[in-house]
């Protein structure tokens, strides 16, 4: 380690060389190296993180430059990956720097993630932002997660635990993804480059301080910035209990998100008087909620099948012909609809009580 | 004007081609290119500025690398204007980029200014911080201020008027110049590379807000940004009267910010027991505040020269040996006793009220 180089880091009151030691030792994947990415690869690479991981399969183009700030206009057409590493390397030759020019897919990730003590999530889609974050509940890695959208940025560490023993995951916030087309992409939106700039920045810098032991990082935390304004405020995140994570690798290569199915996958949403009509026939009733979930529900009409039993469930065969799943918002049961549906394809109809108990409250 | 290169912030609801016109007809100077610099020529650049001045005399060493995200390891040794414009019209070659490889001093800086709209200050002295705020405020341009202090970061835009009809500039919140050695310089205290990537790039977004009229930028406000918690809060700035600056191009140039010379040209401080003494020589007793502050102090006694008149009694002659001046807290009368002690050598002995009527309020 070049002590002239880091001299000024080495000398920071509050950092030191303790830290420079903790970065130099790090192995950091960061995913996606376009408006969030860049910023991070260059203040990571310059402080001395001795291991860098990029993956990210995309090759530059001319509109990608206003915010990925790594490439330069020749290099229109050339992967990422490679631009991006040739251009850290020679800022700092210390470091190792490794490509993986792929786009994040459930048959690789859990391989990818395992040569990494610590993922920065700087990519643009929610698919790939729930599969990041569902890899990294299952092999316990902390996870740096920017975002932006419009004029706004969110920053956040999941998957460590925090003063109170709490240990949240982006789903926490978010539980299941937006329904294919609900959100723009961010192709669609327009994104000022600045605003990934000072994002992708903060997630190094908190990145950083996680690594080093050093201040206060994000754990637990969202925090949401306002480019306009220059406000920012902090949500503090609790754990949810509205979604499913794979506890086990084969149950996560097994995952389809259904989100992203095509729309043959989506399971019927119903209302109440659907459900009802359904009662005669060869139909499941399924409630989804945790054990100790109010109201009570009638335990020979409503199945009780807790999400974080669902698992087990999914293994059991079903002799009816109908499943419908409901839980108090509808969230839960949508996704324990698709997960099923998944299983079962055409040979079952799976139906979700859309709003859930309470918005139907009456009739329980 | 490339469309593709831009339609990401071309079709941003809220920016558009109208404010990517504004940007592309700008002509900004940063002067430093340094932590704070390099960022923010980075993204100006990369946004799509018509024209980028860089002012900078120093050359790379190693130790900038952390954070000077422009160069890399074999560019040590090599001036920084020269490869920070060769990597910004790699980056973007649409637009220009014009080197001034020099530092600011009093002799050429309103000439220097005179080419730019913007100015943004990404130095990291005292000495061209006020060099930069006043000439700012001569020329009446705007200027974005950047800086950082251990784990902190300041942002503000001045000599814009705000929507209170007020105008405010640096001296609105530090009237004057510490003291030689009071606060250490950035290469004896350190600092973490990402917090000047973080300040710097969102001073490009000020820079760009201003120059699109887009959102609510820095107008009389001061952003104080913590890296270690991520908290960041603003301060209204309200225009101060304890300072001078000059009104007119050849008061400028004959100025010397007094701070900066040799320990010489510091006036004596003294307390009341001193100045008591002082009264009964050839002692002229000059009270600096303006006509309406309170206590009003004995007219036969302390002569008024408020500091808004300050220029004229410069150039009056003064028979007596002795020159006392005070004020309020001390502040404006350290300045004062030091502009005079220019203009007086050693011909006569100037003195200072040491924490001014307030701390001596008995005895007035």
């Amino acid at each position: 380690m070049a002590t002239e180089r880091y001299h000024r880091q080495v000398i920071l009151n509050g950092f030191g060389e303790a830290a420079q030691i903790l970065l130099s030792k790090a192995r950091v994947l960061v995913i996606g190296a376009g408006g969030i990415g860049c910023p991070a690869l260059q203040y990571l690479a310059a402080a001395g993180v001795g291991c860098i991981g990029i993956a990210d399969d995309d090759t530059i183009c001319l509109s990608n430059l206003p915010r990925q700030v790594l490439f330069k206009t020749e290099d229109v057409g050339k992967p990422k990956t490679i631009i991006a590493s040739k251009r850290l390397r020679k800022m700092n030759p210390e470091i190792d720097i490794i490509c993986h020019p792929v786009r994040v897919e459930r048959a690789h990730i859990l391989n990818l993630l395992r040569g990494y003590d610590f993922v920065l999530d700087g990519t643009d889609n929610f698919e790939s932002r729930y599969l990041i974050n569902d890899a990294c509940v299952l092999l316990n890695k902390p996870l740096i997660f920017a975002a932006v959208s419009g004029f706004e940025g969110q920053l956040a560490i999941f998957n460590v635990t925090g003063k109170q023993g709490n240990r949240c995951n982006y789903r926490d916030i978010f539980p299941i993804p937006p329904d294919p087309g609900e959100i723009a992409n961010c192709a669609d939106n327009g994104v000022l480059g600045v605003l990934p700039g000072i994002i992708g920045t903060m997630a190094a810098a908190e990145t950083i301080k996680l690594i080093t032991k050093t201040g206060e990082p994000l754990i637990n935390q969202l925090l949401q910035y306002h480019l306009l304004n220059q406000e920012a405020y902090k949500i503090n995140i609790s754990p949810g209990n509205d979604y499913i994570i794979a506890a086990h690798e084969n149950d996560f290569l097994k995952m389809v998100d259904p989100i992203f199915c095509d729309t043959a996958c989506n399971p019927t949403q119903i209302n109440m008087e659907q459900l009802i009509s359904l009662q005669n026939q060869s139909t499941m009733m399924v409630d989804v909620r945790e054990r100790h979930e109010l109201p009570l529900l009638n335990e020979e009409e409503y199945r009780k099948v807790p999400m974080t039993e669902f698992m087990a469930f999914l293994d059991r065969d079903i002799a009816e012909k109908n499943i419908v799943f409901i839980c108090q918002h509808g969230i839960r049961s949508r996704l324990a609809a698709q997960a099923i549906q998944e299983k079962y394809g055409d040979s079952k109809i799976i139906y979700s009580l859309k709003g859930g108990i309470e918005k139907w409250k009456n009739y329980f």
